[in-house]
């Protein structure tokens, strides 16, 4: 097998209004993607709008954030949409944030859902296929868990012709299945530097994780999700950058 | 001067959720453009994608119809916006239903801001700069009002390349600078159809109109803006359309 | 079994800045209790003061009808708060109602969660306690649902020291366990005048209502939704509302 | 003239769903008086719930800091709304915090309207007295500046039988006519802590403050306004409450 070139995430764009939120212009230098929220769970045109100039400084990809209607929520509540809801909410954010790409000469390069439309599309294929129609009309990947059966979700991909781009977590512990484990559980997030380096090293060199009963899991990832929220996390960022970036040399 | 074929445009997506606004399905069949609200002042997603198909349905032109942030007030009521908010919140809301026509392969012909937005910019030119930023990052045409002197408009509309489409209305009565009586004036609104299509004969064939003191005024309109809320308007605009046709033809 | 005199309730107050819905002028003189919405799925500050005073005038009852916080999908969909999030944005729209009320000396007199809260809370006993939490801070009683077995939910507003009113509906067709047939079977809801009349003499006479399956379910109501949607409803109201009063005279 | 004891107010409870402002937990300690943000521009049913149970730790007096509705721009953008408007939408945020409050047996005390709204009812007293209008039906006295000529919204206030409270602000600048100078201007904002303390001392022992030009002008203030947004400001808050406390002691 033909090892890949890993690419990192970030969710950005999440400040609103007079509310800041992440250390956007700190993580972006270390990031190969920026996934920016499209107003309905974070972000409004104006946040939207810098982040994408700081993408653009930093030569990062822009991807789409978009969620469900829920900014109290921060799209992290579970809404009972029709999936002809979901997909034209959905246009409507990509389309919004792709006006706003399209005013700096920016590509748009993928999109990513967010928070609780994320999990509900990983769940069940109706949502995952209301997510595909949306994208597909932008003719851009869609971002989604890499999991070890990866199959149901590529035969609804293939069917609209939307490519799939599979993320992997540096810091969150997994289920037998791939998915991640609740941030209920004790140990759903890692906290220590060195297993969250090594989590990050056996996804892209092994293209493995180490599941949170101790078993260990196969996983393809192209790109690997990290978070910005303080200090340590944009340290660790730098140092996970490093190590991809030495890892690919090394191929 | 050579006489211009003059189009209907209309207001339409109007409904929100469960909310029903306009005859969108009656009025479609006799005007050449639909101002599509954009979710700001009215419609959702939902609503935006049926007006679109409704539009194709009968081959007329889809503008945008963006707004201030005000469902409540329908985006009538005036609001403090900054220029560069003004910028970010249209590139947003023209990209959501480009998105949406892009989905369906229709085009996106021309944007026409809304309500108190619309007056504003007539009545301040930074703010009308901000709005023709913000359309030229689409390549699109502006519609705006037509009055006697276009030319600050036109001063602002040129350095950014765009192009200015300019409206009257059938029903509404003008001032003297050219400006539409305030709804709070007596005879603000014409409401005999006599009355409604002699309006509409003398800006097309005359490109003139009478202010509210009994003066004449001359206007070179592009379009003029109907209204379908009641039976009798739907009634007058196929009146209308076939005095503009008749027009054309005998030219 | 001593007969009691039965109320009639309806949905009122529902439109929203620009958008008309429902006929309250029509209704509220047939009925005996308004739900009013509390701006979360329907209505604004502006349509609840008007909605009030039209019940005043019609010395009818004023109800909270609370929602989730859902515009666009008329809080008919469900959403996943914690019992927390219910209760306290519960206590914030009745909070608001009663300040309205206050205003014009006018009682608050009972709380109806609406639509997928309404559902949920039936549903799942802890967002059922999570109501009741909130309105026992008002000391107002809690409207919900006639079942058979109606002992779960008075253990819980026991508990509380909230009563309870039951209600029943006119027009819907019942399951077995006395919840209403899902709006997606055939025959869920009722569309002939006999069949709607025979249901509230069945609910108000004897304590009964006959299932979709053709079974015959007891129910203690004391009050029944009426829905005026259109002229024919309304109609219907007005004869449901002389039934009930000669039912409650031959007692 | 009689010396008044003066107290500190702080505005509240401005975070948002995810997003946390202020830092309300340090800064409650050394305040009388909490202004709650009440939903329309900042807060939320939980932030609201939070941070009235946090003002009963500290046995501070809560208020309702209600606003135009508009989350994005922090309620500091002003919008066109009629005196009708502005009364409903204040009864609905101030029942709402109410309601809250009595939740909890905790008295609402006062009402304060922030940003854009609390400057425009100043400069248009159709907007104060909406405001006032508003606040009547609650029976609180309402919070509004301290000016040298306080008579015309005395006159408004006592047509409604509402009781003013007067505000003075501890850092901000002063126009010769009393308002504050806008934070455009250089020096609108004091930042040496030596200038806050006198500022404040001048207000309380003398009543008077200078303004930008160096003049001296009268201002009857019963509170004063501070702000913790940032460790500095806290220290300043704890030093102001001591040098007030130390003020009513000598008297």
């Amino acid at each position: 097998m033909e090892k890949r070139s890993i690419s990192l995430n970030c969710d950005m764009g999440e400040s609103f209004g007079a509310w800041k939120m992440g250390n956007d212009a700190l993580v972006m230098p270390y990031v190969h993607m920026a996934n920016i929220a499209c107003g309905f769970h974070a972000s409004d045109p104006q946040v939207m709008n810098e982040t994408i100039k700081l993408a653009i400084k930093h030569d990062v990809k822009v991807g789409a954030h978009p969620s469900y209607p829920d900014l109290q929520g921060f799209g992290r509540r579970s809404m009972s949409l029709s999936p002809d809801e979901i997909t034209n909410m959905l246009i409507y954010q990509v389309g919004a944030i792709k006006g706003l790409c399209d005013s700096h000469n920016k590509d748009l390069s993928y999109v990513k859902p967010h928070g609780a439309l994320y999990n509900d599309m990983l769940k069940e294929l109706s949502i995952f296929e209301a997510v595909v129609d949306a994208v597909a009309s932008f003719g851009l990947p869609l971002m989604t868990l890499a999991v070890p059966d990866t199959q149901p979700y590529l035969d609804v991909a293939d069917r609209y012709d939307v490519p799939l781009l599979f993320e992997a977590f540096a810091d969150r512990s997994y289920q037998g299945n791939g998915f991640l484990a609740s941030r209920d559980q004790a140990n759903a997030v890692l906290t220590q530097q060195v297993d969250i380096l090594n989590q990050v090293l056996q996804i892209s060199r092994y293209g493995k994780v180490r599941t949170i009963d101790g078993f260990s899991i196969s996983l393809e990832a192209d790109t690997i999700c990290v978070h910005g929220d303080n200090p340590e996390g944009i340290m660790l960022i730098k140092q996970i950058r490093e190590l991809l970036d030495k890892e690919t040399r090394s191929q």
